[in-house]
């Protein structure tokens, strides 16, 4: 009997098209034009086929069976259609392309929960235009989540890169609430599931963690802010007792050097921007946003909308693509190992 | 006459060498040996000229008139001694090292003040040595401040790579503090000394500056924090009001990536690691922290004094020889604007 932890390789990947308007379907659109290039693994997108068409004229296969993708990608582009999402015009998102949104995402969720797909990789949607319609979660991220019965607590943002990965302990709140909302229990809930997603994901027999300090040069002994030693070093402590290897606190603006991300698999940090400054810096084009703690693969472009440029054939597949193949590549280890 | 904000291309740099029992003799020695391979303009070291002779054998002309090292720089190390140090061991550091290195910056200012260099270099100290002698200033740069008779307020501390510069508004304080600091006068003041630094050191007519949000996304409009509208954006409006080309907020992650860099000279950041961490990701080896404001140039190499390899032959002069090489430049510019 299959669990729902183990990705079958030999399924595809379930792509969800995120929102009608914004640049997702010409990003999907293009990243299949680019499956040789790239060696992408066979892939299904989840939306309304006349968003892809309004910005693209390539072949499209409407599937009513996920298995048949596979043999379909080499010639079209696989499509599961949803209810269609009215009139579309790139640019100009609305009410009805953000339902369009939510059913492509949790189709393809199902779908990948229901052992169709081997991984998820969602495209980007609007928050805004999701509030509109009702959506309760801060994002898709908790969405999925939820929908895979596991608590948004215990998932991890793990922003990847080429030569860089990097987890956000804490995310989309005010720098200032950061300290309030630090502890012990929270860093080792996230270290902790960085560490089995590393070995799970990127088969990565014995991950090495880093931690960055809060404080400038990790808080000199207190010197320049205590989170160090009122939270990090025992969080690290306790995860060293467990059995996890973890460097730190190291000092933030020295630890993204390639000598100093060589020592680790993994930085852990602690507000947002220390984790994305340097990933973006270093990876603009090629980031890979992924959670890790589902028992799905799930990963997506880091990157937005971008309404601005939507219908122009001006937006970037690079992220999409990276997306694409950092799933397809998760689902090998998780079967590997299975 | 000559106004002492005017260096002269044709005197030699100033290089304090910093604590003898540190990195900086060593490391001074091999840019003085890598000279020609850089093409770096004269300079003279002032400091004890022991702690050199413990770590490098190649040749050292002690001066007592410092015009004579541009004559003496083919073919040694040029010196001006100060009070000698007691005994130097590398690695080891202790109170009468400490004194020696304040008294080589403190006569290596008086120098460049003096019209007898055209710009200073700076070697790691210890700040807790400088200390324990009664120092009391925050660091080397505070203390540069006030012999030139200029409010440390009234100073910017720059961070400058071959591809980024940037400035930190607040610097070495706990994170957490930050929000209470940051004020609309603070950030106009520093963005004016980093504007004239722009134009009056590196010789850029009209300076393109950008300013990083203190949150996440610059805040979304307030979902994810205050500072942008409370403090950032009407001092974005003060400075463009007098004519400062000023981008921003922008995202802090979004801002550092090559196309992003290529749309200003600088960029103003609320924190020490927002600085940081991009500048050392992308020039760990090769940043150089530059003072603007002053009315000598000064420079110095953004590291410590390293105890830990001193005199093990394992020092790399990559950031000094930078910042030799930018103080040079600086002082050229300078002279070409008189």
């Amino acid at each position: 009997m299959r669990s729902s932890n183990i990705a079958d390789p030999a399924l595809p990947l379930a792509v969800a098209l995120g929102d009608p308007a914004g640049v997702g379907p010409e990003i999907a659109a293009k990243a299949w034009q680019a499956r040789r290039e790239h060696d992408l693994p066979p892939f299904f997108v989840v939306g309304d086929m006349r968003s892809i068409e309004a910005v693209w004229s390539g072949p499209i296969a409407r599937l009513y069976d996920p298995a048949r993708a596979i043999e379909t990608f080499a010639d079209a582009l696989p499509l599961i259609q949803v209810e269609d999402a009215g009139a579309i015009v790139p640019g100009q998102p609305n009410l009805p392309g953000a339902r369009c949104s939510l059913d492509s995402l949790e189709m393809a969720v199902g779908l990948t929960r229901g052992g169709a797909a081997s991984g998820l990789v969602t495209g980007p949607v609007s928050k805004a235009q999701l509030y509109g319609i009702g959506f309760v979660h801060p994002g898709q991220t908790e969405f999925v989540a939820e929908r895979c019965g596991v608590s948004r607590d215990n998932v991890v943002m793990m922003l990847a890169g080429p030569t860089l990965r990097t987890v956000p302990i804490t995310t989309h709140v005010p720098l200032k609430d950061v300290p309030g909302l630090i502890s012990i229990d929270l860093i080792v809930s996230k270290a902790r599931t960085t560490e089995r997603g590393l070995v799970r994901d990127f088969g990565i027999a014995k991950p090495r963690l880093a931690i960055a300090g809060f404080n400038p040069h990790a808080g000199e002994n207190g010197a320049l802010g205590r989170e160090e030693i009122d939270f990090i070093l025992p969080a690290i402590e306790r995860l060293r007792e467990e059995g996890i290897e973890l460097l730190g606190p190291l000092a933030a603006d020295t630890m993204f050097h390639p000598r100093a991300r060589a020592q680790y698999d993994a930085a852990l940090c602690l507000y947002h921007d220390q984790a994305l400054i340097p990933l973006k810096t270093l990876h603009f084009d090629e980031g890979v946003n992924m959670t890790l703690g589902l028992p799905i693969v799930r990963t997506s472009p880091d990157h937005g909308t971008a309404f601005d440029i939507a219908g122009q054939n001006r937006a970037d597949p690079g992220a999409t693509i990276a997306a694409i193949r950092l799933a397809g590549q998760c689902a090998e280890h998780r079967a590997r190992a299975a």
